[in-house]
């Protein structure tokens, strides 16, 4: 009986020392991210918050990642894919708006008039999203996104929005949650129309997403509770918005942030600039090859400050070009029937 | 060498079949919860939904379950706790305050008078939490709640108020949660206020309470950055607008709530008037012995609507004094130095 028992123990450590040599085996948490100082101060971040011996170790309720999601964790260019699905949502609802024909910037889109459209501004980008995506319920508006997203390719690419992510981002997003971080989205975008493909493209379940909101109110319909999204802004979660979105649906100041543009200034010094271990990164958009080049001046997802400041601050500037070996993720195989 | 695999093979069977026996060993879930029909409702609802094989069944990204807070999980009488926060608040705040002498409601909180007080309605109540919870940065008003919950004590049972949460509330949110239900707070009291505590004392993470807020401004301070809370109201997370913060911040509709006022009955019904499996439970104060016993017309936490129509809509109406063996937790060994 002894003996047996030996021999049980004897190969139940085998196991388990077998068990830890494979957990050990060095693969690469992101295989898409060439070697460089980002991909190291990445793996070293991960690394020191989450080894219980290091004196920047982390607990797990801290362990929160925010990342804004146009030009950081998908493409952005011509423009916001959301203000695509606008414009798509406003040649459709057309022949019910008989006066936006003569009225800017429905004209505008009407006439595939993007220079007249780029002049109404802020405010011409508010009235087409507050005529596109109010007056219906919640349950409506998703339904419209998702049926859009099936369908809408991108002008120049010809995918779906949904392949245009970038997958070195998919990686460390992984990454992080593989060591028990909680992934946010913090975007300008708006919160439901992200909510609709978080979860399936990102893997973000809804309530890890935050973004800009119109109002809703709740009403009975035929005994039926619903929201309907009523043509009046809540909230823009950007540039200072950002901090106050985290505040607001989080509760805790992030450790880490990724961003791409000015509009993360702010949530990138809200989450770095602390005491304890931090880390923030921007997504530098120097491909034109691959993806997009731009940055200072562009009417979309301008980086000036976060370019100066970056060193400064101590954020990682990743360059698309050289830091990523893929932008999008490889082409799937067939899905089974 | 095959005698010695068998013996392994048979130790091992033993082992996994010993585990399994214990695990099936019939525990209650809800050992302070008397046997009768909200008891047996929870426990059909949780069986059903998390049983692969049942046609209720529901994916664990769906398992959403929101409760109300003060009535709820904790008491709530003679007034909500949060305002006694802010009663206390004012008393401390009252020398740099002189005008507050001769100033309603102010006055009335300094001369100790509680008619006066409450005369001053829901108008003279936001007077008194803006003056009393803005001003601040978000970091030193959590230090602030903080050190308040260590040293105040409920006016009448001369306990912290932390000890008032209500023990088969406790098991219910542990019973959710093992079985991979999410669960949120969803509270008219200040989102802020109660993410000081949720962690504590119902394991609720800051980012899973939704509340009323008031609006925060970002700004550097010596150049760190700070968010300061203005005395301006952000949002009410009551009545109507329950539906409306949980589609805000959870983005899913909820499958399970609890509440226990008229406060909750938009929550209540955005929970179970849909398709699928759902379950509401309304907490009935009925019990002047061991907590209080108030309901229609009381100024606090008042269930009228709610009492007439759980029946109509087959809301778990929970009887504090006959369906709850304890109201508050046992008292605790005394802890380690």
């Amino acid at each position: 009986m002894h003996l047996l028992k030996t021999w049980c123990h004897t190969l139940i450590i085998i196991a388990v020392v077998a068990n830890i040599t494979t957990a050990r085996q060095p693969t690469d948490p992101l295989p898409s991210w060439n070697e460089g100082q980002p991909k190291s101060a990445i793996i070293d971040f991960v690394r020191k918050t989450t080894d219980e011996s290091s004196p920047d170790f982390i607990p797990i309720p801290d362990r929160i990642a925010t990342f804004d999601n146009d030009g950081t964790l998908w493409s952005e260019q011509p423009i916001y894919f959301q203000f695509l699905f606008a414009v798509d949502r406003v040649k459709q609802l057309a022949p019910d708006h008989p006066d936006w024909k003569n009225k800017q910037p429905f004209k505008a889109i009407l006439e595939n008039d993007l220079k007249t459209l780029a002049k109404s501004g802020e405010q011409g980008i508010a009235q087409v999203v507050l005529a596109t995506h109010a007056g219906m319920t919640t349950e409506e508006f998703e339904q419209i996104v998702r049926d859009w997203l099936k369908t809408a390719s991108h002008p120049q690419l010809k995918k779906p929005y949904t392949d245009l992510v970038f997958q070195p981002m998919l990686e460390l997003l992984t990454y992080l949650r593989d060591h028990n971080y909680k992934t946010f989205i913090v975007s300008g975008g708006g919160v439901e129309f992200m909510r609709v493909f978080s979860q399936e493209i990102y893997g973000v379940p809804p309530e890890q997403v935050v973004g800009s909101s119109i109002k809703t109110k709740f009403e009975l319909r035929d005994g039926q509770p619903v929201l309907v999204r009523l043509p009046e802004i809540n909230f823009i979660d950007d540039k200072s918005g950002k901090p106050v979105g985290i505040n607001q649906s989080i509760g805790h100041r992030p450790i880490f942030a990724a961003g791409n543009s000015d509009g993360d200034f702010e949530m990138l010094q809200w989450t770095t600039v602390a005491k304890g271990p931090r880390l923030g990164i921007i997504i530098h958009h120097d491909d034109p090859v691959r993806e997009w080049s731009y940055d200072r001046h562009s009417p979309v997802g301008a980086l000036d400050r976060g370019l100066d400041q970056a060193p400064v601050f101590g954020w990682q500037l990743v360059s698309m070009r050289t830091d990523w070996k893929l932008i999008y993720p490889p082409p799937r195989e067939a899905d089974d029937p």
